[in-house]
């Protein structure tokens, strides 16, 4: 298992914990001839960063975020050859955290890091961090320019909902950082309204996350235990705080009846709708993919609870610091990365198999 | 890849089309010393099989559904050995589908199949058909026999929600398969109307399976990229006809706050909660396990609708025979399979580490 | 792990034990549109099967040996799903070995089966018999057919030592089984002679099976630890009796020099000898692949010796009946289908990624 | 496959190029709870390091090899999370190797690099370059450290032929690197001497390294696919250069008869002799696990060859500057390094299921 690789032939490895020296990532499979070069990694890394917009919902660790690509990229070009990347953690102050030494954080991966290894890493969360996604997104960026390049793919997440307040996209243009990827900027300031809200009231928020991929070549996926969708839901399943996964209708077909949800065809092999989600009995049928991604309210607030330490005691817990009010926000650079991942391993499956 | 295996170490690996010779798998990496008999596996394959309840929502393909296994078990108890079982196909009526031979049905693997492969068993789906989920139960069976011996693991699904109507779960005792697998008995005869009437009308209706994990131990999870819900996502995904993965709260998180989600913990290692699903950082907390998987409507209806052929023409298409009013029923044995495969894997691979 | 498995995206996995109901395999990640028929797969397998030449050193067991394609075959061609297959063991004389049931057969897996696994089919070595090879057999000749077809490849194996009877390849037209595989048919009553002397004194002999790969695409091969020759030599080295593997010049390289080694190249891609086997730095360099592999001598003689029971009491043990003077000979279309599986998988891994 | 992995629970995953920034690794699945420093590592990288025996037969770069740890070991301790490592390349000097960038080195990867990937990092063979096993080296350190401590397994290589010099094993603690890890002192001068002459000559010689295993615990290896044999041969087959793998007799055995060959055993479950190599069947007897394995004669010498260039002319080359005259002696601690990573991957997972 090695818990710490994705993908099956195009092929991400980590390592590193939020207060160490240094994440780092392996990227292995990778096909030769791809121009990548580390200001290419820094667009998508910079999207992942929370910066302006701190007072509104989005964690304030200022680092420059700038990967090393260490191997595998020879004049500008990858060479077939593993790429080994590398982010340095500047801003490691693990004495913020030495309170937590002892106490098993509610809502967090504390206690059962010790119920697994018996020792921990407690400075930030050691390796249960969402810093960790940094390389995430780093190895996505590579897959995401090869896919580009080699099949036209694009993909773009947004986020779709927080709380109450329902998003919709109209135009893939309008999603931007500064308007916390929402796509409708009319509501931008409602939710700026709630993040002040909720940071005064020391509380968060859960949302949800909406991904596309278009130009997608129909035929990816395994079946019978590799279908597309599947892959992609472990993908965005490891993603810290998420709690459901969503293909097409997602939780709505509970409710629906066949007459509603079937795609019908017409010629020129088109489909009428795309309830589906751009995939059917586990393949890409060549429509746009759709996946919804839901991430809990993030636990690390002030409002005060009971918890326990290392000993088995109660006592209380109130998380300040910098922490995100709504993890969505961030996360969306991080679901694009897992599926363009996923695509590129099930692309270079397909093609050596299927040509 | 090789989409026909699940599972690192404990690991499933099926072959076999819905109309051809026989449905078959491996069960690979299964522990020594384990009692298993063909009866075993019967009683999970009977709760997946169609019967007496023909009228009101359920498939009525009466195979006997013997699974005969051929290696592995030697002298009543497992030997280390891979398990190779196999179970007849004594219902093969390829004229029956012969009229869909060149024709994509909506809603179905079909047309990705062809467009994937370039060749297509069309008979009843072939590969893509949900008989194959025969194998996953006789494999599950094992699997759940083997937690329940070594760690007292249960595990037990039921029908949560059919269109609107969302039994609660009361009893364990209650569920039976004579009732859907509805957890509450006072609501089976809603459901019956429900399904004569969806029977009538020539159409089906989506449903939502809810699974249990009790006794679960602490610390199963292979974080960043094998963590435990990851794992199980990807497992519920593979089910012909799912479309939602949902861990706990599921997709509730999303209007929850953090002051309402986290689970706070007090003396003795207790959880107030179980917001989580039993599920901290990827890794399991020792409380139950909770997962909840909606299943799409079947698209085999009678109600017509536009389509078209392997010439790309339209065409009308209208499935009659014995087809499932809601796919969610027989999935119940499905869905606790394959959880119990993935929790032996997991259990397996932990133990080997941090003993 | 899960031992039974071999191969990336084109993957063997196998089940069965020598005197059980039946062995079987299942062929994950076969590309569709492969004619295939059991005729093709019969046509190796009686190359493994021993006959006519009984009396001279091969094994007596006399069963049909006819595989039956139960899946992922359609209309006479592959479909791109697994290909399900299935061999009766009519011959089942468990009672033969019902005397060996607690005692450990030096140099046999009797006695590391006991201690891995606490549990052991016992009858005829259970699941470490080699008769258990077949299946790899059948699996090769699909990997044969393919290769062939798409890429001209032509794999042949031959008895290349015998103690030290060491003939050589002239021409491949000459090696038939009822020559025992010899490459030189001048040497074959020689052969004879040895085998008989050996029968005669309830002995058995040692030999080396020499395979070469004609018409190999260069750029085979998956650094820094799937080269080629690594897995190669990994799958050969699984074959039962397998004690080394040599590439090339093998173990002759120890008391070569540089100035001898290395293969000079000149204009139009030739390399002027072929020390390395056709591979470098794990890759294939497009000249024939060079593979020797050594078989120990078969420990199942009449010649008494001394061994334990399970409960560690010495007694003597002789092995008469059915068996084998000299297994290189029984493994020549087995070196064939392990060399034929890996280069398949390496073949679709490279063409996905490198193309 | 993504060819920079090996092992499947306890699996290191590496990266870099010879004259890059840096070599790297990642090493997952490991054991929580032992302690490592980077003194530790540094022991066996030195004894890989050549020194003070420079004229003698050992590539002279002379870089630090100090190998940082950046993640995955906290307070002293491994935490379970993934070891991420780090060497840094002081010694780069590109313009060494200028002067090959369109020449293909006969004996090297030069030419089956550019036939795979199309492009090449030229520079001291790039990824092809055995300073790669460098991490495999820091990887294997923390193997051996686990193994000693849990099991008491010690391993040992030494160098057991160069050309037709063939020193014995007499003592364990007479091997030291600046002996050439040469088994009996008394063979050392007439090594040395060898070694001069072929240096004066300008040309190599090829070699064996010969590795045992002591208090290897019974019942390790997955058959049928999975065999610790195969695994073993595999890993050793990785290493560059390597020729032939052997078993205990290895090639010996051709000539071997059964009543020769076989290991008979004794109560208290005592084998009289170890032709097997301390593996039957696949499965560790618990014997000393014994394996030979070959290295070819380095194709970098000064003796000029003819050769061809990107545009397939041809040309002579001549390789001047540091290069082992004789790879075998370095390869000692690589060939250490493989047995323990494997031994610890097949622990792990052999007590995951057998427990």
């Amino acid at each position: 298992m090695t818990g710490n690789s994705i993908g099956k032939i195009f092929r991400v490895t980590t390592f590193g914990e939020s207060h160490g020296i240094a994440m780092g990532c392996i990227l292995d499979g990778v096909p030769p001839g791809i121009q990548i070069s580390e200001e290419d990694l820094r667009i998508d890394l910079d999207r992942r960063k929370p910066e302006i917009i701190s007072e509104e919902g989005i964690s304030q660790r200022s680092e420059p975020d700038e990967v090393k690509i260490i191997s595998g990229v020879f004049e500008g070009v990858t060479t077939g050859n593993p790429i080994g990347m590398f982010l340095k953690n500047y801003d490691q102050k693990p004495k913020d955290y030495k309170s937590f030494k002892n106490i098993f954080r509610p809502g967090h991966a504390d206690y059962t890091y010790q119920k697994k290894y018996g020792v921990r890493d407690y400075r930030g969360g050691g390796r249960s961090s969402a810093r960790e996604t940094a390389m995430w997104v780093a190895a996505g960026s590579i897959a995401k320019k090869y896919l580009k390049k080699e099949l036209g793919v694009v993909i773009q997440a947004y986020l779709s909902q927080v709380g109450k307040i329902s998003p919709k996209l109209k135009e893939w243009g309008e999603i931007s950082k500064k308007n916390f990827f929402c796509p409708d900027s009319s509501m931008v300031l409602k939710l700026k309204k709630l993040f002040s809200s909720l940071k005064k009231k020391g509380d968060s928020i859960g949302s949800k996350v909406t991904v596309l991929g278009r130009n997608i070549p129909s035929g990816l996926g395994e079946p019978v235990f590799h279908k597309i969708n599947a892959d992609i839901g472990h993908a965005m399943m490891n993603i810290n705080g998420v709690k459901a996964i969503e293909i097409g209708d997602g939780v709505k077909v509970v409710e629906m009846k066949g007459s509603q949800n079937r795609d019908e065809m017409v010629k020129n092999h088109l489909f009428l709708t795309n309830h589906s989600g751009g995939i059917l009995g586990g393949i890409t049928t060549g429509q746009d993919i759709v996946v919804h991604v839901s991430f809990k309210p993030s636990s690390s607030i002030k409002i005060p609870c009971t918890t326990i330490n290392h000993l088995g005691e109660e006592t209380t817990i109130s998380v300040s610091g910098r922490h995100d009010i709504c993890i969505g926000i961030r996360a969306v650079p991080v679901v694009e990365a897992m599926l363009a991942i996923i695509l590129t391993d099930h692309f270079l499956i397909h093609r050596g198999r299927c040509t």
